[in-house]
């Protein structure tokens, strides 16, 4: 669907967000410096949903958390843009009958830095250098590394941010494979394995991502099975949905030592809650869902490009389907 | 020079190193997966110096500190293999009449994962998200990053190993400057500096890795005018030789805040005194010259593939040139 264009009219833009006002910025500066600048007006700013007139939104650029729950009650809903990239909430809404763009496009740059940096800091032992140097005296001593150079990357859900790390897997010296619902080919890939193929495909890994959307397909599909097929050395970074991974399965296979690192970003409750077993895990590093987080700017920007695109009524970047939920 | 080929007479081998041990094995496996098997024969092993007789020298494979206390006894010496890249304490003795090689080619795949190990380190915050995930309870909270792409990595001493960073820094979206003696244009490198230039370099860099050998030129080149042109952000990075860095005015620079953050792996007396204010200041990481080490593996793969050379009468590979001190 479009929303019809309103020639010589203002559109009101809702934001509600835990940083409404740091988007609000954001937004005045960059609608300042575009031919757009006279055609909006931010009507409501809040940070809480009961903050907000449901009533009076027609344009939302939101949290897709707290979007969820105002959603259902805006009647003149035309156009939410979401300030995530996963939006499984509203997506699962009965409500449908407005536009949902997310952002995306701005993640495959964070996502490269935060997988590279944690493969090499296990890669090269950071940790251990950095105890040898706490420790008094200081220990000025080798530690063993595990070179990336020559190893097979693994890439479960290889998308538009999957995609991204390849060129630097290849730099280093990696090979890549894939998993994907399709299968399909893609340039630098050795291999794209689909879903039913994961244990070949586990088995082929030295180390792997896992990037699947939150799907119901893929809820789970990181078990028991597909962990004991890794090899004793890898490590497995999940930086795409906690609902992936079976968190009891993950955890008994890491005790029998596979596989031999984990690096958690995501997880099926969020904040990770503080006696949950990842965060005291020896051989887990817990991040914060950081791994590939817009920032205000990032938000205001896709925003500003898409009510450009709006006002000159072409079609929105990063439009989700509500028929396929991504 | 080269050594003169003995058809039909095999070639005795002195190995001198703390690794001598595990240089010998991997030498006699490769040595008998190859065509030269019957030309060679190891007729001492010592990690120490005493345990040589010098007389008995004509080829020596060895730890080039080791080397330089032996090498002016003998007598019969036609070639010395060394087992590092960097050979400065040999290159200045008076003995400068046989062959010299080093180990290069290996160290460009380990040094590109070195630094970007800890740029992305520093980067992604994988310090304060370990401080979080030990905290009683566990802090679930994001933390600042300051992303590679966009940012400019200088590369002062740009040679094979320097160069290796090239394609990976350009995958993370970086731009690369560098630095060598010539100036002389790189393929993908935006300018080449020359040390003249040194000051307008540092300024153009928003993270700086340090790879130039150890030479009369190199000495003392970064100082309080280099460190004092960084920008505040930025990344120092030493994996060359120490050398190159005058240490008061690195501290005293970083205690103004330029860099923000430096990673040590070189110094100018190895080990680094437990007592060297390098090891306790909090926003210096320091690593045991591990940064691009050889394995035994790796050195005697150098080892027998210039052996062969030897037999063949062909030019031995990473020969030094005594005139030029590299």
């Amino acid at each position: 669907m479009t929303v019809k264009t309103m020639a010589n009219s203002t559109y009101e833009l809702t934001i509600l967000s835990q940083d409404a006002t740091a988007l609000t910025n954001e937004i005045d500066a960059q609608l300042n410096a575009s031919e757009v600048r006279d055609d909006l007006r931010i009507v409501q700013v809040a940070s809480h949903v009961d903050e907000v007139c449901t009533e009076d939104i027609s344009l939302l650029l939101a949290a897709p958390d707290l979007a969820a729950r105002v959603v259902p009650e805006c009647r003149q809903l035309k156009w939410c843009q979401s300030t995530w990239a996963g939006n499984r909430r509203l997506l699962a809404l009965n409500k449908q009958d407005y536009l949902l763009t997310g952002v995306k496009g701005i993640f495959g740059s964070l996502m490269r830095e935060y997988v590279f940096a944690y493969l090499l800091q296990y890669a090269r032992n950071v940790q251990t250098f950095a105890k040898h140097q706490a420790s008094q005296p200081p220990i000025w001593e080798a530690s063993p590394r595990l070179p990336l150079n020559g190893k097979v990357l693994g890439i479960a859900g290889i998308g538009s941010i999957g995609q991204a790390l390849i060129p630097v897997a290849l730099s280093f010296g990696m090979r890549v494979i894939g998993l994907s619902r399709s299968g399909q080919a893609i340039e630098g890939v050795e291999h794209v394995f689909t879903p039913e193929q994961r244990i070949t495909f586990a088995k082929r890994c030295d180390h792997i991502v896992n990037l699947m959307p939150d799907t119901e397909e893929t809820t789970g599909l990181l078990d028991r099975d597909f962990f004991a097929a890794l090899p004793r050395h890898s490590v497995f970074i999940n930086a795409g949905r906690g609902n992936a991974v079976k968190d009891d399965d993950l955890l008994t296979s890491m005790n029998d030592g596979r596989p031999a690192f984990a690096v958690l970003d995501v997880f099926r409750q969020e904040p990770l809650p503080s006696n949950h077993p990842f965060w005291h895990h020896p051989n887990i590093a817990v991040t914060s869902h950081t791994a590939a987080e817009s920032t205000p700017y990032d938000v205001a920007q896709v925003f500003v490009d898409n009510f450009i695109r709006l006002k000159n009524g072409l079609p929105l970047r990063y439009q989700f389907d509500f028929s396929k939920g991504y």
